[in-house]
């Protein structure tokens, strides 16, 4: 999955601790009871990601580096091991919930316990073993990171299920922009061809990037912003979410059954549209890129629109052609955990993750590792959707524009919009 | 519901801040995490149950008789009315699990706040207003007394799905009674005739224990001895969860599709029978009263054993006739948790409910309250089998031999076991 | 389960004949496709019936008493039994609606086979095999006449959910009684006593009507007249469906998820409230007694009215003590399936199915039958109501003022009514 | 969506006449009984087929170009409306079990009207509206010939849930090819470059296939077999079904919950492995082609099998490079009803549908129709895989190279077979 090079240990020891500390930095503002719950499957509680990635160091680290490793609690691979069958049983996705115990305060010490040694297994490392464990290494601090912007969305989705709608954080004080100070989005162009998709280089990539292959493309234009939450609202007002043509099936129907008639998180209050943010009950902001849509939302609004979502081949190329584009955008560190408007570039990376019309399939050549770790992203690949870019949760050292992440059509509590491209 | 006596003010707010500070005791060894929970919709989270039994205090007392009074929290109403529908909307039951907020702090300070105005209504309070206010007074007690019971089965269900399963408590010191001390089971004899059945008298009992009525009673004769655990094995052993006959058909259907083979809780290990407690996973004890059993199991067993269970009348009947056969009974106070073997009395009282062939229907002449206490019992009464003596977490002050307890007959997570008659 | 008596064989064999031809005159208006579909659980398909009440004769009667008796088609144990675990494994109840084949036509050959060989048998019975076979047989026959209720029943439900809504009879052309010409309904009074229950005699009678026993009963007094559908739209008018007050919880839920508002099978018209019929869609005849009601329903109009139902105990010495009320009630025989209005009786039998507040469980002394035939009543006895007095769609001579009659609470598809009872 | 070329107007009214005959030909055998049910909800009663496809004619046909032309029933467009939203509300999906009525005799009426009609107003077309109505009446001719694929399909669902899982035609006389006979599957190279995939030309097709457009293509190769029985019992055999590492997560979860074990229809007798086929149980041919697998048990096949499924476009492109191989296949005119061992060519065409690895999504270009005839495909175009091919209940005259079928990847119902390519 990765080439081998010169690895600077310190640097990397600087990472890893940098990283570990950033998901406890993001999580010290709740509240132990806040850590428990789990309001829909797809949702984890926060203990459990705490938890869950420092596993993932115990299991794919210590253990097989650390001589004489003592695991920190011998029940926690069966409470925190995710969807790896390779080792062994686990609890079932939907009672993550019911884990009152083990208590916060020991998933704090167990993170500690992990990091100290892995500090100490640092101090140890001979070059071979470290070439060796480098890669999957790596690859742990890459799912910190994922789970990093799960944290987010799921906190959100949590506190957001509560009838008292709490604020985690202080109200944001972003003045909201003016709509005249926003230029008029434009189309730019790309030129058939045939191109290269996938990743090249040293890097850290995932292996679902992998595999550098040729597409032909036909001429094709994709709008500079990104669909704002005005633009959605026109939408909403001239019946979109109740007009069939616009829809696929299965989207329809779930959404007349859901009864979903804006994005999610969105309420009405007799003065206005608010939507739920981390900050509290917010007025919308009218010129921030619409999120929290789903596949189904995205594509009836394209086509209500008389366009179309790019595929994930088309964002990659149009992201090679225009690089300058996409900076800067609003990550994870920036603090704000909400999609900003932005006047200045086309925000192609950060502020939302953008759905493709792309099912989220293998690419030629696609190879899965052997063991666990093979179970990463080979065996999720049916009936989901890519979506490219990351978003205001993730962390900007974790996203690249090749990178390819998937959610099923129907999933909405992702930080998820909608990028246009002409028919 | 309850006739006007003399009311010594100094010991009716003695006994609330008793029956107050008994719940929080109860729950003083829980961690902010396992009060949020919810494994089954059945059952609450213990912060629910705190806020609840206030709410209980807040709404119909403080209210409505304190001058001015401020509720704690305008939300509260939403969050803490558990089922009636005279008082407002309020938050789904199934989605009790979902309250992270407000914090487990918030919901102490939150009966301290209703103890004190409590206190000092009664430094105000006049003859006449508390001669009104006593029976929902009183009933708020009980009301918290009942919750105190739910607390320990709920908090023992709650830590008994966690994979872990957690002791709350040190481990039981009580030493098993070994079986040749016990007495043999007797049949007692009653006589037919026609038996008064309901409360008398001005003690407080609930609306569904009033309407004095007559009921004809034939000759019947009961089991001194609960059935014991040892009882229940041979039951299984003999394969009674496999054969149909012993059942009735909505139960083994039940007991198939959740294949059921024990009591709730039992567990098999490779040196024996163990059960789950507040004390953690213990081995059973042998001449303890069976206990977590439903009602169909209850039945099934006594089909298998060539007896019957007893009507509620039955019931009543025996244990006026045979009141010093009832005392002393395990109850909350001693805080074990558990039913106990007892080779002296029947444990008419105490230690385990009793399931009766009876259904929760209305006594002649049953008559509702109007308003939201009207909503207590009556609404209940449907779908039910009445169960009678309270258990090991019953407050001793709780029952009394007219008391009527109702379930479902497939629930398991009480305190329920079997007391035999002949046919 | 009945007295040993002499028996006339040649009257036997002709009731047995003329019962086995009323139920195929039931079905003779019926296509082949009408037989095969199953629209809910409780329904079952009229091939179904048709075939499983020949089973019934079949696997008790012939099996067991005719010599070398070939059974139709081995396969029909398996797909005509019903509920029986004695006699062996079945198709579950909610598949009969994949049962396609065996034809309708296979099922009517069925019928002629069995009926010819009960034939046969008839010729060469001794006294002692007849007296042994006996009650088995009486129990076929009676056994009979209950499907043919279901039938009607079922067969209305399978046409009512037919968009055509097609009616399966020609119109009725019964003249609907004038509103004035009703005498208007008076409350009887029984007096307080102690009251023998059950059935008593050497006729037929289920086992859950034997074990007569004494029931003490205070005085009460009940309505003459049935609730009428003009009287059950009042209720509907003063949004009786939309105040709990006079529900049981769990009714007032499902009223509300199943969205509840009149009586199973009304419509509403823009010139007015229409019932589905057998004789098709049909303006409701105001002066009927209201069907087609839940015993959530029954119970909510007697609390809306200030009055109660009655216990099924009292309606039995209710059903003693004015035995000229009973005649003459509306039964299957006149063909009509629907209730009418009556001005000259109580119709204390026939019309309509009487909910009463009673739960169906087992009289004292109850004993199930040994083997199969012990499967009949008893294991029913759960989470149920009883109902008295047989309706439009029974059989004549199939009802008695001791038959218990027993449903779910919230079952709406059998003909079920509403008599009142004083508070 | 199709060109104007000059139409044969005799010929084309006797395809009408000759693939309309062909449906009822098919379902001649069934009995009334056998064309209502519905086991599940991808099943349609045979009954709604037949009304269907006459439906489609008289709503697009008839009603448009037949001058005063009288509906046949005004009800059915209600009932047979299938998912046209355009053309108003109709039947829910899963409640096709519940029309017994109209009767089956209705429905062949229903047939010859419409027939009839077709044939009149061929009589009387003038050149222009022939030239107008033409793409929707051949679409309607394609139409039917996709029902006619149903039909089987699903009748033979409908027959294999039977427990009597009775033979619709006599037993097949096939002589199964002896195993020494066949040649060892090859595997066909293609070599890598840009192709031009879709349907080009004046022939019918649907709109999925329209867009000319390229595609870029690695070196591949193809096995010119497909997979038979006997390499799918070796999977079995060697316990493909429980090791997760060849499965996609969702079909593993799926494939335990099921039970999944072997491909749908087949039964494990005491001699053997046997299938259900509309010529009754028959014991499984191992050289014909596996059917009725889903994509997820496909999917893991290739995976254990060292190989993987081909895409969509390599398929096309390997039709287009070896068209020899394709003919003659085995499709429904041979009245086999299942897929037969070929050791002469590759079977591109013909007894069993492929899977592919591509997910059913709309070539670049791709345009909805206007109106009701929009919602034919695109609609559908999410969470689905394309399969190619055709199948031995496919007509002859309806497949072809470029044509797109799709599946949910969890079906198995339809005849849906593996070709392998190299990795």
């Amino acid at each position: 999955m990765m080439p081998v090079v010169a690895i600077e240990t310190e640097n990397l020891l600087q990472r890893f601790l940098k990283i570990r500390n950033q998901t406890e930095v993001l999580c010290r503002p709740l509240l132990p009871e806040d850590t428990v719950v789990q309001p829909m499957v797809d949702v984890s509680p926060p203990k459990w990601h705490l938890a869950h990635t420092s596993w993932f160091f115990e299991t794919f680290i210590l253990q097989k580096y650390f001589k004489d490793y003592q695991v920190f609690n011998k029940d926690y691979n069966y409470l925190f091991n995710s969807y790896y069958n390779s080792i062994g049983s686990r609890i079932l996705r939907q009672s993550r919930g019911t884990l009152s115990r083990p208590p916060l305060e020991d998933i704090y010490q167990y993170r500690t316990y992990v990091n100290e040694h892995v500090a100490q297994l640092f101090t140890k490392l001979d070059d071979v073993t470290l070439t060796e464990m480098w890669p999957v290494f790596e690859l742990g601090l890459q799912h910190e990171q994922q789970h990093q912007e799960l944290l987010v969305t799921d906190i959100k989705y949590i506190l957001s299920t509560n009838p008292l709608m709490p604020a985690l954080l202080p109200p944001s004080k972003q003045p909201p922009v003016a709509p005249e100070s926003l230029a008029l989005p434009e189309y730019l162009p790309v030129k058939a061809g045939l191109y290269t998709i996938g990743h090249a280089g040293s890097d850290f990539c995932f292996d679902n990037e992998l595999g550098l292959h040729q597409v032909w493309l036909d001429d094709f234009s994709f709008r500079n912003k990104l669909v704002t939450n005005l633009e959605y609202l026109e939408f909403m007002e001239a019946g979109g979410y109740q007009d069939f043509r616009f829809w696929l099936h299965e989207g329809f129907d779930l959404a007349q059954k859901e009864q979903w008639a804006s994005p999610l998180y969105w309420v009405k209050q007799p003065n206005g549209w608010y939507r739920f943010t981390l900050h509290g009950l917010q007025p919308v902001d009218w010129n921030a890129p619409v999120s929290h849509v789903s596949f189904y939302e995205a594509d009836a609004f394209a086509n209500w629109a008389g366009k179309r979502l790019l595929s994930e081949f088309e964002w990659e190329v149009a992201a090679q052609q225009y690089p300058a584009t996409a900076e800067p955008g609003n990550f994870l560190e920036e603090g704000l955990y909400d999609p900003q408007p932005n006047p200045e570039n086309s925000q192609l990376l950060g502020d939302v993750w953008e759905w493709t019309y792309s099912a989220y399939l293998p690419y030629p050549k696609f190879n899965k590792a052997e063991g666990a770790l093979g179970e990463y992203n080979g065996k999720f690949m049916i009936n989901q959707m890519v979506l490219r870019g990351g978003s205001c949760a993730t962390p900007r050292s974790h996203i690249r524009t090749t990178y390819r992440n998937f959610f099923h059509p129907d999933k909405r509590w992702q930080f998820t919009g909608i990028r246009l491209a002409n028919k």
